[in-house]
């Protein structure tokens, strides 16, 4: 397999993590989101969407990271990024997409591209912005594993799951950016949870083969 | 079940689709967005993360629209609504993220008061913002219909799935804001089929009980 990643991109770096989790190899193709490659030839031409991560399994391609992580949870069971119970995976699923759908697509480069560059708004503001949307979408995340028996060392139980895979990247963002951190307890416990693990720690931004 | 839903949310008409499709029958809970009902009690002790559509199933509280759908496709198995082979899956998948992920959190009510109240973008920026993500996110997903063998009578063959489910939903937000649609043949093809089928038309916000 090849992943097309880099290593900024928090949504590559879920994927980075499922394969280490999984333990399975792949070779790193960097494409540089800042100087615009994904839009340009040759990955423009081989992925009609022009987003990182895209994985490259055999002559197929995938693209957008919770639906490979979805693919090779189904394609690799072991160990399993999903619980069993229906019930079980819809909460691991909401508590990714809480993540994937209300933080993390506010806070892309691309969106902090047109804010600055086509609404004309100050450095300031967009800084305001990046921290309003991660630290009020922490805050439901927070309150929806506080309030839950199901929450254990990690989101779900005692074992990494999705819901995990998808957290530590959008702290790694947070902290980057100087969010607020200390209102969400429970999500720090478990990012240092995360943390202790190698498939989390040593597939983060800086241990990228195109950090820099 | 109780569905909590308003007419207008997007993901909220995702999910009346995917009851519509598998014959689901529920009671209509309206939540009114404008008036913020979401953020105050009874709504907002019932459900931590505070969004609709929130599905009532027994004693359990289901969220995020995708997670929602998942569940109802994997405890009620017919018709299904994404395909059997992984790689399909993730195609399927790929497809409804290519929307829930990139187009639709930009343009939901709060982004779009937090651009107009906090950051005091203009009513005319504010629009021109709107239609910028529906218009090139559309053409991102065209790409990949159009391109692909695997796009049929729907997004994937001839029978709806997910992605026909938050397509359909987007495309009445885009219409509403009078976005560009004509460079998205095979999107509107598409999306004429699916509204040919009443679980997409007798689902759509104007049939609703809270529609205004």
């Amino acid at each position: 397999m090849q992943l097309y990643s880099y290593f900024r991109s928090s949504a590559s770096y879920r994927v980075r993590i499922a394969l280490a989790l999984k333990n399975l190899s792949y070779d790193y193709v960097p494409v540089h989101l800042v100087k615009n490659e994904q839009l340009q030839p040759p990955f423009s031409q081989m992925s009609p969407a022009r987003l990182v991560p895209l994985l490259k399994d055999g002559d197929h391609l995938l693209t957008q990271s919770l639906a490979i992580i979805e693919y090779l949870d189904e394609t690799h069971p072991e160990p399993a990024l999903l619980p069993g119970d229906p019930l079980a995976r819809a909460r691991v699923r909401a508590l990714a997409l809480d993540i994937a759908c209300e933080i993390h697509p506010l806070d892309n480069l691309r969106v902090l591209r047109y804010l600055v560059n086509d609404l004309k708004v100050s450095e300031d503001d967009k800084n305001r912005w990046y921290r309003h949307w991660v630290e009020t979408g922490l805050d439901a995340v927070e309150r929806q594993l506080a309030d839950s028996p199901a929450t254990g060392r990690f989101s779900h139980g005692d074992t990494p799951t999705l819901a995990d895979i998808v957290l530590v990247p959008q702290i790694f963002n947070a902290k980057r950016q100087d969010c607020r951190l200390d209102h969400v307890p429970t999500v720090m416990r478990i990012f240092d949870a995360c943390m202790a693990l190698d498939a989390f720690s040593k597939t983060q931004p800086s241990a990228c083969p195109d950090a820099s």
